[in-house]
């Protein structure tokens, strides 16, 4: 109530000054008599657009061709990368398939999905093989998850600039498959199952190790992704979809199911995703992505065009369940208010939120903070590396701050 | 329960015959002892794949290059006209962008961001003009909406194939904008103010008139859709979203908000988008979509590959609220059963349903039967057609049967 209060007096101010904001980019120009006619005529009015069917599969506007994947210039080589989705220029949960991040180990393979085929076997009763019009007739789930690398953001310096360079290697989707759990039930599991392990059909012949709790919980062979089938980049034409766990475990291009009574540590779960910690140990089967949070609008990269209003914008997220409160703070972190979340809140999903902020044109640090439903607050990067240390390299999730100069200019308050 | 009850038995059933179904289609094979290799390397495994950022937005798979929107042929122009969603190939509740349904006037017009402006005016104590900058900077809403042509589907024969075919101008998004509720207040209203007449900077200049009650409901200005800018087709850079009123009301592409006491009565209120009764008389501003649904799995044009279980899915809305049941009948209409409702279920958005069914190789005819909270019931097409006539044209909300044929071929009931 305060909050909502603080708005309206906010936005009130805002629109008593909305003549002169007019002239020095405020929100809105108030329209004078004198003002010889606002609105001419354009000319989208005097031709015929475009024919229905010129793009039967469409295209964003030609006018946004700068919002695309972003992929680091002048890496060694492409086919272990990843690609970023473009977060600060987003809007709602949903990140659309063509600006989902990537992260592939082996390229990405064109895979048929008339001749695709995925075996369950190992410590079952009967064997099965599946083709994916097999798979298509089990009962389907569709729920709207997160999906995030590990490794997203890095603790190393440089920390990046935007926040799809720092943050952009989480995207969130629509995702319809099938239950793992119904193909255990009808293979019937051995008295000695205790994992699963999971294989791709890329180059790199992923493989990670999947403890059968989660399997039987909320594990979903996908083959929809928002509505049409699975892109190549995201495992078409099917993968495994562990909610809140960790991108990589989440298989693509699946084509092997092996129930075993042990993980086999692979070398995604030894050489690759796991933390060395200060005492010479290494952390693995870090599963849960932790609560995160990050603003979006505005961030690095953007620019404040005048005092005034500013709606702060961001997502949160939590592996663990559903986001139960994100904290916003306009003063590098001495206060924190509450941000209003957007309905539907749903578990292991983005969750938006947002943020009233008169801007008074003074230097500011501005975060967000999560928490989930476990009670679990997203820590700072300090308190983060305080328990890791340096050499930690996966599953940073602390609080991104940005730094606004009194241009209005935004950066990365992390440098 | 008795649902459930009957889905495990006909599962259980399903998989008895596992071993005889492998060889007929059935769902899955049972991999013997002697099967000799069952999942051999495929070429995908013994070379890399594509790299990281050959495609900066991504597009579907080439093996689903068949799942675009589904345009008439042989039409005399292609200027207004229409293009449908493949519902039959989709799952979930979202529609991608790229296969959103469509429905021009005057064609898609080409509108560069930076240079549009909206301007709201008539009876109001401030006009304002804003420019997209100023739009984005106000408060932010987003929402998961459908949005239906008001002609979707056509009362007249011949009636289609397809799902896409037959109710193909539908589809459902995440929408983000401004609130019209937001800038109304910050214009402030005059007193005789009761319409808005929205305008389109399209060749047709598309205009409707909009109660202002629905304005201060729930209208938003959006400017995107599922995460990122609207596409050209969908009113690039700004359209109109009135959540469950008929599409051609959600003005894309939209320069003009003017404030007034009557509705104007534009073409597309009096010439179209009216219904003529058997009295002779019309019915006008009919705004919202009433519930409707269909299957689209299994529907026209597919092909049930063998005796068994199949999961019959489908889609419900109402313009009016919340999806509250959906039943489901095999029998031609004698006995109805409810579907299970996929969460989230949300106002004036596409509701996902499915049912279990044990298909025994006999024809049948299935459908199903949206009701909403306000508890009305999606009607049969006779029940409107005795009401209204065979003179009447848009809103048609009528129940879908389709025909399933001894081999496995589904096609429309409606001939």
């Amino acid at each position: 109530m305060a909050q909502d209060k603080r708005f309206r007096a906010d936005r009130r101010a805002l629109f008593q000054r909305a003549a002169t904001l007019a002239a020095t980019g405020g929100l809105a120009g108030e329209v004078s008599a004198s003002t010889s006619d606002p609105l001419p005529v354009p000319d989208s009015m005097r031709v015929p657009g475009a024919p229905v069917g010129a793009r039967l599969y469409g295209q964003p506007s030609a006018f946004e061709g700068k919002v695309v994947r972003n992929v680091a210039p002048n890496l060694p080589q492409y086919i272990s990368a990843s690609s970023r989705t473009p977060l600060q220029d987003l809007d709602g949960i949903i990140t659309p398939n063509g600006l989902f991040y990537e992260r592939h180990h082996g390229g990405i393979p064109s895979i048929d999905a008339a001749s695709h085929r995925l075996l369950l076997h190992g410590l079952v009763k009967r064997p099965l093989l599946f083709s994916m019009n097999e798979l298509r007739r089990f009962p389907s789930a569709t729920r709207i998850h997160f999906l995030e690398c590990s490794g997203n953001p890095s603790y190393k310096r440089p920390y990046g600039k935007t926040a799809s360079d720092i943050m952009g290697l989480v995207s969130c989707a629509e995702w319809t498959g099938v239950p793992l759990k119904t193909l255990l039930d009808e293979a019937g599991l051995q008295p000695d199952a205790r994992w699963v392990v999971a294989e791709g059909a890329d180059a790199a012949g992923m493989t990670r190790s999947i403890p059968l709790d989660k399997c039987l919980e909320d594990a979903l062979l996908v083959y929809s992704q928002n509505g049409e089938r699975l892109r190549p980049e995201q495992g078409y034409p099917l993968r495994l979809l562990l909610p809140g766990f960790e991108g990589n475990m989440n298989i693509k291009w699946l084509r092997r199911l092996k129930v075993v009574d042990a993980p086999v540590h692979s070398r995604e779960e030894t050489s690759k995703y796991t933390d060395l910690l200060p005492d010479g140990t290494a952390r693995q089967f870090t599963f849960h992505m932790d609560a995160k949070s990050i603003i979006t609008a505005p961030s690095g990269g953007q620019r404040i065009d005048g005092r005034g209003f500013v709606e702060i914008r961001g997502i949160a997220w939590s592996g663990r369940g559903k986001v139960s409160r994100v904290d916003v703070s306009v003063d590098g972190g001495r206060n924190w208010l509450a941000a209003t979340l957007q309905a539907p809140v749903l578990s292991r999903a983005l969750t938006r939120f947002c943020f009233p902020w008169h801007w008074d044109g003074t230097p500011a640090v501005i975060q967000s903070r999560a928490v989930d439903e476990t009670g679990y607050v997203q820590p700072t990067l300090a308190e983060l590396i305080g328990v890791r240390g340096e050499n930690s390299f996966y599953h940073n999730n602390a609080v991104q701050p940005w730094r606004v100069a009194a241009d209005g200019e935004v950066s990365n308050a992390n440098v």
